[in-house]
């Protein structure tokens, strides 16, 4: 049975709910809405009541949503007199099922809520917009993080990788998702069909996507591979669309040159790891000539962590860098070429610094993208200059790209020692860059 | 990318995994096993570990598997350390952030153990034949009743109705379908292929059912559908083969005559109510002209019921009544056919007493199937005598079985009366019987 | 097993058949590789010179395949000796079974040869677009028309009526077959993937197609639907993209307002009749309000047909007319507006006169779009002043557009009376033109 | 657009057509029925009258429906009129062109009528139920040859190579394509579903069909192929459900031990030869262990033919030969184990002589099975006594079952020395025992 008419079926379940409840009353807030949901017993009111409150959230205010948001994490949380009861209990006892009941009594009410909304039609989809939200206005009020624990726990579990399927997407793809890689590519954007075309329809070119069964023609992340004859040290020759071909056949590397999350309400629920993974068990499958399965990633803040790190003597910069990112200003990378040149030289020293040396207080790197790839298990293979030459390439790293290879024959080892120590696996010649600045 | 392939990607990540870890260890009990498994942190290793410890499992002796589940148990609750601090910071500040913590800082490690297990190639359907077992001993072992919390706690998050997809089984249907279906119908055998097709193929038959997409090609639970002209009174002329069928658009009744759910390790996660309601919806659609929708069900504890209350004089049934139930033994039954016929005049009045009167401590029915449909909202709506004079039939219930009508417009009231005070919705024909007892 | 699986099956055993027969003879003539398949008794062997051959024509010159398309017409008749042995033996015994033995022996040697060039892989592709060629050049060359007989004969068996499938496409459909749709609309064009995405996933739009299995993802023919409230009197409000949508359970009208043939090599063989009729059905179907059932059609030959009438006092015009048509130039047409007026009013009436009564030879009208239509059993029902002001529109036909309605209940009787003496249904509105002029 | 919804419109038009033309007349004969679709030129009528002269064809008598073909076959051969023209014409003028037209002016009126009925829903299948009647027929009605040319002529045009599509059947295919498997199955009985899923679901068994888009969910013919480590010298081992199995990775083998044509009115348009390759190729690229490709063939004219020889001394047998076909009468063969023996000894011989130097009158071999496969290009490879001890096969051919191996390399020779002089191709160990006898 398609899904069109499963949907079919829980809406017109909903419309019964729907004439059952009689009309919504329009001054309840949102949060009174909710208990009104947390309170209904029969089956079909309550898919009514979780459709009629999601239709409501997603057409209230800014201010609403998010008065919502802070009313649901204070006010919903874990029944306190059930908690204290069973908190008593497990005091008294010791005993293991009072330790065990005590997880169960103390659930926020905010979890149910969460589940009874997933059950509206849509309510998925629904849920993850919500999530978008609280992401978003978490930072200014941090009541809303025990909110998005419960969030992130649910739907943590309903998009586990079990459920998560993986699809190639090519020209034969239905128009309906090849748009949506279109609006959702974020890397290096999509031009227009002609462009989408040649991603996923060259014979050297590759676009998977991780799709869920609730979430039918939406992709949730994709992964955009090129087949080359050498690992590559440039997007340019890469993204343009007149160019000599590979035979896949004949590829020996093959490139992820773009993965892009789709549903930011999804954050922090990681399907990367394993797409990469399946994309290159796939690939060696169908080429059994492909021998090295290697990024070329940006390096997103290499420019602002130099340009802090070069107001700080006592920092990870040589003098000679710091003078460097001084001249590498944007208008001198254009006016004064030989200065440029020269700057240039450091420029490869700076960024192996930076993503194998500069860390967060948890030891991390700073490096969103190479946190990524090494947390993946893979090892920062190359750093190319003048290898991103767009206006965003230029202004977050003078151009700079680097190459994370992906060895499936030391990824474990490499993800237990950056799990363990943050420490960043990295080849020969970026030791080299290492040993010379 | 079809299912086959995704669990060949699984099948391949695993084998990778299973190469990092180096030989398992035979001498590892279940638990040592599955310790390992929970401290792993790579991703390969750990969906490797926990293929290798579902294996471990699935082939272990009843005794070991036993052990493990009481050990799981007893030993995998919450980390008593991390709750104890999360109790002294939630009752030194009071605060709805560290009520909420608390939730999270006491959740059982058997939780993640399982979430882990999950990510296994075919994880889940060996999740589910675990908690088979666990319900299985459960009845000895009551310490493994914390631990069914947690698998009945995930499964049905895994399990929620949004992912779960209706399909009709016909005659179209692959033969390694069909045959789950001759296997797994509980309540009126399938006989062989013939059989099978009858019910699934004659024009005036539909058989629908639940699938997810983790179990593909394994049906949750079905049910089995007549149309017929009028409410039916016995189930021989349903399920005999060479009959008079009735042109489905002239139907103006659909009869539920079997509902089997397949998956005994899913039991307590419903999804009986809501498939249901959905063929409700569907055959609504498809055949506009029907206008009663009925269940023909068993009344599987009837006899054990009433042999119990005749040797009780306070209890529902008359002194007349009581009689009638001792003779009522089956060789009377055959043997002398007039007292059986005045026997049986009473047994409609047991039936109805049985089923709206008898209650368990909860005030809810004690017959099983009573509580699934009340529990859905359906009402009692005929007694029929010598309905099923098959083995079972006659050695459950005197062949008693009954109707419960499905009628959309009422079905959420009935289920608000039930699920608040047990109130058993029925309709005049046993409200008389009831006066008459 | 997918078409690709199929395809592949084709090659290889092309593959050995070619090597089978060695390298091919590149002095060797068409004609001469074509004796040579025709003389092949290996299966093979036959299929792999097959395929050869038709590699050698389709890249080979023009003047080449035409020389060869010459040859075959000439050469490969029926075999004469056999044609005569099979006369003598005919107007000797008169009998039933000469006469049928006559039609077998006489079978032109060039409907083998495009027999055998069908088994080729992909061949029936090829022979379409090798009887494209033959269309071409059959004007210079009559002796072609023999030969296009034989293909005529050939291509309607295998793409008669019962082997299509329609099909509706929509935003789903696989951008690889929307791209020929945009490709092939040869009436009112389609500007680019977002002027698609109106035509085919707007809800009061519809595009069928017709496919044949031999030709996976390569429409045939297709139509374009529009829902309305009324019969429209313009292209303009149909095409533009910004508009008030209807909705589709309004409807009253659906307007066939583009059909385009896709493959100019099957020319003669006649799906548009049945596509027309398939969709009024499904539309019926889905949409019961539906009543109205109409194209808006170009009227491509008015102009220059009423150029010709002009200049001869004894046709079918009146003198009125035949000024208008002389002032109706276009440079009239936009500089002197108030004349242009005047003569439009004669416009609706010249162009009655020219789908009713101006005719051919044949006694069918000179219009091919009436033909079609007309010859499908439809009613010209309205004709529309100022209704396509494009470029073609304007230079065809000053902008007229007609409206051919499709009745079921009177296409059949239309189409035997059209069909038997040429005559003309039309409506009670054209029948008033017609008595004004 | 599913093929259900196809017939569906089919089946609306029919019905529209249907109330265009009346009632039709019950006094019609079949062949005044079959000119009235003849003359009929409006679209929708002409497919209803298709339909309604199908519908009265099917439920006619055997004696209407043999007077009718026989009728067709007198009376709609070519127009006598149009074909003296045409001679005439041709006569005169000796051009190409007219010997062209003399082709198609000859076509039997047959032919159209043929193709008419192909239009109706259903047509396809109702034709070549037809055929089956004028095949069972002919022999008693010569004149029904003519009639049966057309039908030939226009299936073996329907049905060409390039519209068949292989698919592998095995336990997820639907139920009712099954069952079609265990009816149609010729050469080996199946006994029942258990039986069919060992054919069809074992790991080193497969079934292959070929289908037609017209015939959805109908095979066409089937081959079922066991996979083995050696040719197999007897059925019984391959047949057995209980054995060991093979891993088909390790095999070196494919024997095709079964082919079935399902459709007795398709008889002479040949598939089995293309399907036997296609499998070839298929197995080949899945199992590329795989080294030879055998059959295991009945040999159904053995007995009757040595029976015929063992009476003519001047015949193809020795006279010891000649004596022990006299002696291998079925009840010698269980009653006399010795001098059965003995016989045995020399049935190899006998064997090796019929399907080698047995020939009809057109020098090909007279066993029908012999016929197909070195038609195809197989040689034939081994003879097997004892190898099918069926009732059938003893009855046939005292139990002798013959291999013919398909070399990829080979076939195309053997093809063609075969097709131009009947000569057999033959292993050594077949040379062995013709230089023995």
């Amino acid at each position: 049975m398609p899904t069109g008419l499963i949907n079919d079926f829980f809406s017109r379940i909903t419309d019964a709910g729907r004439s059952l409840i009689g009309p919504s009353a329009p001054d309840l807030t949102l949060l009174e809405e909710a208990l009104e949901l947390l309170g209904s017993i029969g089956e079909a009111s309550s898919v009514a009541r979780a459709r009629i409150f999601l239709d409501r959230y997603l057409t209230a205010s800014d201010a609403d949503r998010r008065a919502f948001l802070v009313d649901a994490a204070e006010r919903l949380g874990p029944d306190r007199a059930a908690l204290e009861t069973a908190m008593t209990r497990y005091q008294k006892s010791g005993s293991e099922a009072d330790a065990r009941a005590l997880h169960f009594l103390s659930e926020p009410r905010s979890q149910e809520l969460i589940r009874r909304l997933n059950r509206a039609p849509g309510g998925t989809r629904d849920l993850v917009a919500m999530r978008n939200d609280l992401l978003r206005w978490q930072r200014d009020e941090p009541s809303l993080k025990g909110l998005d624990e419960d969030f992130r726990h649910l739907l943590a579990s309903w998009f586990n990788r079990g459920f998560l399927q993986i699809e190639r997407i090519d020209w034969d793809t239905p128009a309906s998702t090849l748009e949506k890689i279109i609006r959702y590519e974020a890397v290096h954007l999509i031009s227009g069909w002609e462009d989408l075309r040649h991603r996923v329809g060259a014979p050297d070119r590759r676009l998977y996507a991780f799709f869920h069964p609730a979430f039918p023609g939406e992709p949730l992340i994709f992964v955009e591979v090129a087949l080359t004859d050498r690992i590559p040290e440039a997007i340019g020759p890469i993204l343009v669309t007149e160019r000599p071909q590979v035979d896949p056949a004949q590829a020996k590397t093959a490139v992820f040159y773009s993965i892009s999350n789709c549903q930011s309400g999804l954050r922090g629920i990681n399907f990367g790891n394993f797409l990469i993974k399946q994309v290159v068990e796939e690939l060696s499958r169908e080429f059994p000539g492909l021998t090295t399965f290697v990024t070329l990633s940006p390096v997103p803040g290499l420019r602002d962590w130099a340009a802090g790190e070069a107001a700080n003597p006592d920092g990870l910069l040589t003098e000679q860098q710091r003078e460097a990112v001084a001249m590498l200003s944007p208008a001198d990378l254009y006016m004064d070429v030989e200065a440029a040149a020269g700057a240039a030289e450091t420029l490869g020293r700076i960024a192996a610094r930076y993503l194998v040396e500069a860390k967060r207080l948890d030891s991390l790197p700073i490096d969103p993208v190479a946190r990524f790839h090494l947390g993946n298990g893979a090892r920062l293979e190359r750093v190319n200059l003048s290898a991103d030459l767009s206006a965003r390439g230029l202004s977050n790293a003078w151009g700079v790209m680097v190459n994370y290879l992906y060895d499936l024959d030391d990824i474990e080892r490499n993800h237990e020692a950056y799990a363990k120590t943050g420490e960043v696996a990295h080849a020969p010649p970026v030791r080299r860059l290492l040993r010379q600045g």
